[in-house]
């Protein structure tokens, strides 16, 4: 079983420090960081005028946005791995 | 195919109104706003100090470890789906 620890890490997101835990590994931290930091930087660069405070919420609805396409995807997948062991099971039992 | 149609809708997130655009579903992009605002009470919540900028972002910063993490479990089940699939050609192959 995996040790629940906490990592603390300090990370720049759009200029800022944060100082982020978890008990994810410290190179998972980091690239969502630097996912969040991508994406503020994707939109600021598309439109220059917006607000930090806007520009952080689209920056997480932008990414919840793949969060949910992703999960219908997964979702998917799992229905057809689940299919495919029903048929699996139904050719072992006759 | 699905028309690539452009839907504009309004959503509160975290009490600030926000026109979003894209080519979901209305159904999904209230969806996505609410996954956001969700997010932000909960972060407040546990938080209640919190400046807003830092409030957004590490909303968009928790929705990004949620969707790196379920990013992995669809990688492990797309292997596993494609080794179920070569096993199933293999024995098709005999």
């Amino acid at each position: 079983m995996q040790k629940e620890e906490s990592n603390r890490i300090r990370v720049e997101i759009y200029g800022t420090e944060y100082q982020l835990r978890g008990n994810a590994s410290t190179a998972h931290i980091r690239l969502v960081a630097g996912l969040v930091d991508d994406k503020m930087r994707e939109i600021a660069f598309h439109n220059p005028r917006l607000d930090l405070n806007r520009l952080a919420v689209l920056a997480a609805v932008n990414i919840a946005d793949e969060y949910m396409r992703l999960r219908e995807e997964y979702e998917e997948l799992l229905k057809i791995l689940e299919q495919s062991e029903e048929r699996k099971q139904g050719r072992l039992d006759l």
